[in-house]
């Protein structure tokens, strides 16, 4: 394809701290060709997520990070324009974390795992979903919370970050599987929200001069489950509160985006964890990939019965990807941001 | 017994930081008589433990405090020197946490728990061994690594003042359980004993000038299970070195004692848990007290077979009860610290 262009992001420098749009520049090359077994994928929609943070560093986390002068790692979704693969033809909607934040991208769909590529039923839902609540967000919600928290009936779970992509998931399933869920988020807009989709009671972690004493009093039989999307000052009132046998399950740590790299020094709560016989789990959805049919089989029959409700926040354009990932790591995004390509 | 004199030592009061023998009294009262149901106990053994700095202290805990005035709370062991409950008699063995730091209890044998009165057998070890490789801090270390820290053959098992009470069994009995076992511990003839009883490393961390690094260099492929006893920097140097599905057991934190009641600030490792997948577990041995017989039974048998091997630091005399708690709680003690009374 070599009289179409191919905008792409490239990543230009590492920042310190929180990124800036001058750490990524765009150029254009050709579309590539798919080569054996391989298809190429316009772009429809791409994905902005916090786990890309991790990814503008050189220095090893659980997988190696995006070098200078790469195209930005990212999942997307998008339309098959030719193929080299037998299972795969044109007009067939793929979706891949490989993606990259460019307009069309060549993938290669037998490699098995999160870098692989799944194959799209438009008819269950709209395909930017693949990105959301029926995709990599989605599923991690649901194994956070069911496999790694273990809410049983009646018990209270609290999620920070609750009206992003994870958190307003993670309510929902928390009721559905008996629970009372508590919102916390920045935002009163998002926490009539987290209302409106069934949460319990929210707490505008901007609005609080105690924010310990706010979980409590959301909380008056303690925190069982706790959902960190966040860490930082939510993730230290909510320890506070935690009830005996409670679970925290260490999702992200967006609020650390500014301070990404550096120790996150502060308030430890092993004698809390000791008095409350709590634990603290970190977490990775990667390790549940060979199961995510699961999560995605009942998330669509919930959302089918209507007992799931997802808000996303659309930019348009290519162009926009920084900004969208910066409006993300900083709590301005309302619902999982996405940016519609084409 | 009103011409029997009971030594006994009160909480004068409430310590800020590390107690000082100005903490505690002695008086001496007439030995009282037993009650309906209950048994008159003379001490044998009394046993100092690091959970007793919890018990100075007013605020609520996971159980109460000692009031002012009150004799300090402490398991022990003796004989019945007379009895007002059947299924007791005089000559026999008892061993109470319910004894306090006095020469003579008076005790409720159908107290249900761990505030109950466990008769000991003589004839299966020195009835000293009932507070400690035979009592609850043996209890401690079975549950605690085994149902908690879950090691599995082949694993690496670190412990945090190894050569205590609780940490020189932990590696004892992860030994046991096929696992490779590094002792961390203050103090060249304690890392003798440690490699005596089957740790394969150790490490003093009074003489390393990296604690993380000597904890990489003994642990290549990273900390499966960590056993902590301590807090504190030799926790941070261990965290920094966890594997991939590593569990850390909060079992104590005496390297705080002398800062009971602040927080606790330091570097969190919340991202070191995402990425490693690992999970930090808080840990009271109380909540496993309904099975203590099958850890006790276990125990018997592998010192039976010569499996465990344990090392006691003795004082001797009621009026040393404050020197040998303090000892205790500044890593003084060689082994797990008791005190004969009789």
């Amino acid at each position: 394809m070599q009289n179409v262009v191919n905008r792409r992001w490239l990543l230009a420098s590492y920042p310190k701290g929180l990124p800036s749009p001058q750490n990524w520049t765009m150029d254009a090359q050709p579309v590539p060709d798919p080569g054996p077994g391989q298809i190429l994928v316009k772009a429809k929609w791409l994905s902005v997520d916090p786990y890309m943070r991790g990814r503008m560093s050189p220095s090893a986390n659980y997988t190696k990070g995006v070098g200078l002068g790469e195209v930005m790692q990212g999942g997307g979704v998008g339309e098959i324009v030719a193929s080299n693969h037998p299972a795969w033809k044109t007009g067939d909607i793929a979706e891949s974390m490989s993606f990259g934040w460019q307009e069309w991208s060549v993938l290669t769909p037998d490699i098995f795992g999160p870098a692989g590529v799944n194959k799209i039923d438009p008819k269950l839902a709209p395909i930017e979903s693949s990105l959301s609540w029926l995709g990599m967000p989605g599923v991690t919600a649901y194994f956070g919370l069911l496999d790694v928290g273990r809410p049983r009936p009646g018990e209270t779970v609290v999620v920070s970050a609750a009206s992003g992509a994870v958190g307003q998931l993670v309510g929902q399933i928390a009721k559905l599987a008996g629970c009372r869920a508590v919102a916390i988020a920045g935002g009163d807009h998002k926490l009539q929200w987290c209302r409106e989709i069934g949460f319990d009671a929210a707490i505008n972690y901007k609005k609080v001069a105690d924010l310990a004493a706010a979980v409590k009093q959301a909380c008056p039989q303690g925190v069982d489950v706790f959902f960190d999307n966040t860490a930082g000052p939510i993730h230290d009132a909510v320890m506070k509160n935690l009830s005996i046998g409670a679970r925290a399950v260490i999702c992200g740590r967006v609020a650390l985006a500014d301070r990404f790299g550096e120790p996150d020094i502060g308030e430890r709560f092993m004698g809390q964890l000791i008095v409350s016989r709590a634990s603290v789990h970190g977490f990775l959805v990667f390790d549940w990939w060979h199961k995510r049919n699961e999560a995605l089989q009942r998330l669509v029959a919930w959302q089918q019965a209507g007992k799931i409700h997802f808000k996303e926040d659309v930019l348009n354009g290519i162009e926009r990807m920084p900004e969208a990932f910066l409006r993300l790591l900083q709590g301005k995004n309302f619902g999982k941001q996405i940016v519609k390509i084409s």
